[in-house]
């Protein structure tokens, strides 16, 4: 199985408004509801892939539970989440139905207590003997150490389990230096490691920090990975408009599913731009649209070159 | 003890933002959550008078055991909700820290199913006998006929139990066909049964339509009560500057723990009007500040005169 760690869940709840004007009251017209943060994200669509999934992390209070009761409802995933006596976050997307447009609310989420933490590490590695990969994903909830992922990067290594590291800011940086095999950064967490707004240079420059390989993604111009066995670029074949929530989550799961089947890096490539355009053109936020992946897959462009030996 | 009502249950939500912005990512500062729907909140603000209640209407779902587990812990309360199947809707009121203006978003709650409406009805019954008073609150849920309080106001008198109805629209319009003993709406709703917006006249046209008494609640300007036992003005000695959230359901918990202590008209409106004052002036929105409340129960004004025998 690929085991997804997302230490700060959430319930994802989308509003439906006629039109949103500060100071009114508003009647919802749709309520949906789902688990989230980005390792439940790339853990469902690791599972539409066909992929054994578990999901571990924090779940705690009503919302938390609300988060496990979906989550054990989703084929293929299996629930290993470690509970916390504080209450999972909502986040909250109102949907403008005049004009598109989406408002989001983030609650902070629970702080994490030291037992909750050192139950977590215990949990982790059980479950990294059976793990064919690790994907860390997102921000860090308050109470667990900044240097987290560099702990539980060292773990995975040790134990043999590659990993990929998802996050920004200083538990990036704090991440880099315990080497894990592939980080996914934007344009914008890339920047904000390297200084540099120049994706070539910038993305050469991670890889020097530490990760074995990097991929960054440039939005609609697709992915940039630098990697030991060389490097490329890979494009889709034209924009897609929708909606890009979800879609960093979708191109973990195409470079994961594809290091767990050992796909030559074109391929992985070309699987995780197919699936990043496949969701941001999907009506459901964060879901990916099966026919348009699959129709994509041979229309998404790599070009690139092998490394010397 | 007395009994409130409320079919329509919510969990209300208050997310605090530095300046609410459309379009634009929040992080939410401050979260609180408590049990909310109209006879909720009137149930709680007479439990803080002393009066035991007990709390009936619907509650479903993971937002519906929120309601349960919070109403559970106000001491002098007693939770009989009535499961459904569907969950119980959230009110989500978004504070702007920067202006103070509050944006509503109101979910639209449950579909009550017929057996799930026969089910109330019945544990109506029962819980009658135990009852002082009957405090019918709020609007209907989709589900629930709306000549619901109509029916439930027969039931209520048969057994000699005095009913104050709270409610707007039609529910109120078919309600008043059963001769509630009180109901107190404010200017718009009066405006709305009567086609009168002169206080007075409006008050006096909706006890006609078949309330034994009328209090009309007039914001700042006070009450308005006609009543078989004469007709009084009970006013405020100042403006209080605050959120009106949950000002009338204290006016409701003031006439009703009146009632129910068999005070003189003029004692129950000086109560219900500080109540109402020390809700607006309260820091939480639906909270009444008690040191307000004393401290204004000897500045109320109230003038009127008793009917001829």
């Amino acid at each position: 199985m690929i085991l997804t760690v997302t230490l700060n869940t959430a319930l994802d709840i989308t509003y439906r408004v006629r039109s949103l004007r500060p100071h009114a009251t508003h009647r919802v017209s749709e309520v949906t509801e789902r688990p989230g943060g980005k390792g439940v994200n790339v853990a469902r669509v690791l599972a539409a892939l066909g992929h054994p999934v578990t999901v571990t992390g924090f779940a705690g209070g009503g919302t938390g539970r609300a988060v496990r009761d979906a989550l054990g409802a989703v084929p293929g995933v299996v629930d290993a989440l470690v509970p916390t006596g504080g209450t999972t976050r909502r986040t909250v997307a109102v949907v403008d139905e005049r004009s598109g447009d989406t408002t989001q609310l983030n609650e902070p989420g629970p702080t994490i207590a030291p037992a909750e933490w050192a139950a977590f590490l215990a949990a982790f590695e059980d479950l990294l003997p059976a793990a064919a990969a690790v994907a860390l994903c997102g921000s860090l909830p308050p109470g667990v150490p900044v240097g987290a992922y560099a702990g539980l990067i060292r773990t995975a290594r040790a134990a043999g389990v590659p990993v990929l590291l998802d996050t920004s800011g200083e538990p990036l940086r704090r991440g880099l230096a315990a080497r894990p095999d592939l980080i996914k950064p934007n344009a914008e967490e890339l920047a904000e490691l390297t200084g540099s707004h120049e994706p070539t240079r910038a993305t050469q420059d991670a890889r020097r920090r530490g990760a074995h390989a990097v991929v960054a993604s440039l939005g609609a111009q697709g992915l940039l990975a630098v990697t030991p066995e060389g490097h490329w670029r890979a494009t889709p074949p034209a924009r897609v408009h929708g909606n890009p929530t979800g879609a960093g989550d979708s191109v973990a799961a195409g470079l994961l599913s594809g290091l767990v089947e050992q796909l030559p890096w074109p391929a992985r490539l070309t699987r995780a731009t197919a699936l990043a355009a496949a969701t941001v053109g999907a009506p459901v936020a964060g879901e990916f649209d099966r026919a348009v992946y699959e129709e994509l897959l041979a229309r998404v462009a790599v070009s690139g070159e092998v490394s010397a030996a």
